[in-house]
């Protein structure tokens, strides 16, 4: 069977297979990305109109359009509704994006480590992938004004809000300079939000979109991570040099983004029941964020070093003594405890050992600590065994 | 800006922008392919679990998958569950098969006319089209054995049954040939056939893919046609060799199709209620037909050629004069009517000018004599000019 050229870098999800192994209700699991089953709100169906079952616009309902960019507009994103463009689920925002800028050899730029996704959509179109290494405030900046001054790269793509994996959320002071730099370069930005509305304390800081000057950019979203992941709605809001070539992408991908999502997501943004939604999972998911620094202090204190996220769902642990996490799994999954192995998040994984990745959303507290306490004997055991 | 080579290949989708222009309620549109908006089903979601609003499997939600492959199994394709590919909507068919398929410059063959989405969907990765004329019954067979014997295309895209544009059934001697010529030279089958459920008449043939015998394949379906469009739900099933492949180019793309329209789908499929609502619109359908075709014999009948099309949306005309049917898309908007020029559906439009084709599912009876009629002066017009 001759498959095009790209199928040779087509990778597996990793982080699919491990959910898809953990599917026993037993396993407790720190892997996955997912909202709290208890905090999946109820919605209402009754009114959706019944015109909701034709075919809609590729570009997305309209009324949704202008509830989003106003919501962008609030948080400090200069848009009018006619640059949001309703995607399946904010990575089809990755893959249009892929196919727009990048023929095999294009040069992107990422953070070191960053979202593992993206990295696979990315690498499948044949990105040549520049690393700028994550610091606890933002990316370092030396070496992003070095890769841009040494390099063309189509884009930057960007999370500068609770990073996934590491958590971290970049300064008042980063953020200005990234944006200064990217219309140094003039290099487009792609900045991907969805853990945004997930914040613990009052800091939050205007996107990066949102102090550019000259750069284009792509801002993007999701209603995932805080209403419902099933809709598999999110948006993109693309400056307007790019946006024609976005919409055209997305049709020739799925038409149009599935209008019942749509319908569910409208009756949500904005309106003060989505207000108390939100209020409510932030401190759901603060005390889970506050058991799992609890457990960790508790079991990983001499094995690993972590910073406190102060929003989004996860903890970014950095082990003492660097093993291979990937070889982790399956000693932790006979323990009936997976997570995400750090490696895969990293241009070369194998020079970026002894990373993990932990969510705090899914399990539940009163099983959170048991689950650590298992996770941590697996690392002792392995680091104890590579040490002997 | 520095795109992608692939944009250079982007096109705009005609249809959509035709769509997008005939907004205006006095508009009658003879352009698309959506669903009459009386038909769509009063849908009821009060049952729906909350959990699907959580993040769901890539392959789609098990029970929907065993019903799609009990619905093929009873169609004459052999398949199981596991073969099944929920997708957002069957336009998603074609964006993975052109990713797990197509480089610039990779042969691929296809009807000549063709799904005119298809064709954009298969350019856009840089596919070299081989056309092979569709005839009364199906494909020119000699033309056929010539292009498989000559060329190594990655793939046949075939619409065996009530073919878009055409309205073409291929015969049962036809499935037959194609079968065993693709089993031959050894050339994967993607048959796409969203409109199989709208026949008008007893006659329905096994699909190709259940013919074949070695050759591997892709069947792609769809609940568009037959329920809502909105839902974005579509299915693929292929063959073993194939199906990982497309798994990971579906979680790349948009890590699950939304799970929402999925149930909605499920609560269809199979049943009773989806078995008269199937007869409905048959019946529906069948009525608007016949007015398409009074009304075409009584204004087209000295100007254009036509088969009565046994099932699907659509009449395909050939004029007797033919001109380039694009520029008459003008004329035909300022008498408040639209419909689709036929020259998109080629490879080559400017060397196939002369064809409409024209949907009968939208527009009401009633109104619709008088849209053909207009359609036809302005065809007259036109035709007459060119002689003068």
């Amino acid at each position: 069977m001759a498959f095009s050229e790209r199928i040779d870098r087509l990778k597996s999800s990793l982080i699919r297979e491990i959910l898809a192994a953990a599917q026993r209700p037993e396993v407790m699991s720190f892997a996955g990305g997912l909202p709290a089953a208890a905090m999946l709100p109820h919605a209402e169906w009754a009114d959706m109109p019944v015109d909701m079952g034709q075919y809609g616009m590729s570009e997305g309902e309209p009324a949704l359009r202008e509830a989003i960019a106003a919501e962008a507009r609030e948080r400090g994103v200069p848009c009018s509704a006619e640059q949001v463009l309703i995607v399946s689920g904010s990575q089809q925002t990755l893959d249009l994006a892929a196919k727009l800028f990048i023929d095999p050899g294009t040069e992107v730029l990422l953070e070191a480590p960053t979202y593992l996704a993206a990295l696979q959509a990315f690498q499948l179109f044949g990105a040549d992938c520049l690393a700028v290494p994550q610091e606890d405030d933002g990316p370092q900046l030396q070496a992003l004004r070095e890769r841009l001054a040494h390099h063309r790269p189509a884009f930057a793509y960007l999370i500068p809000t609770f990073q996934n994996p590491s958590g971290v959320r970049y300064s008042e002071e980063k953020r200005d300079a990234v944006a200064a730099l990217l219309d140094e370069f003039d290099v487009t930005l792609i900045e991907d939000e969805p853990y945004r509305e997930l914040v613990f304390d009052d800091e939050l800081a205007r996107p990066i979109a949102g102090r550019s000057r000259s750069a284009s950019w792509i801002y993007t979203g999701t209603v995932s991570k805080t209403l419902m992941p099933g809709l598999r709605v999110g948006y993109l809001i693309a400056t307007p040099d790019l946006f024609p070539y976005l919409l055209r992408l997305k049709q020739s991908a799925d038409l149009h983004t599935n209008r019942v999502g749509q319908w569910q997501a409208l009756q949500w943004l904005g309106s003060e029941r989505y207000r108390e939604h939100l209020a409510e999972l932030r401190s759901f998911y603060r005390l889970r964020r506050d058991a799992m620094q609890a457990a960790l202090s508790e079991h990983f204190a001499d094995l690993a070093q972590w910073q406190l996220p102060q929003g989004g769902l996860f903890f970014w642990l950095k082990l003492n003594q660097p093993v291979d996490t990937r070889t982790l799994l399956e000693p932790a999954l006979a323990e009936d405890v997976v997570f995400m192995p750090g490696e895969p998040f990293f241009m070369n994984p194998d020079c970026n050992l002894g990373y993990l990745r932990l969510n705090f959303s899914h399990v539940a507290p009163e099983r959170l600590a048991e689950g650590i306490r298992r996770l941590a004997a697996v690392v002792r055991q392995a680091t104890t065994a590579e040490a002997a």
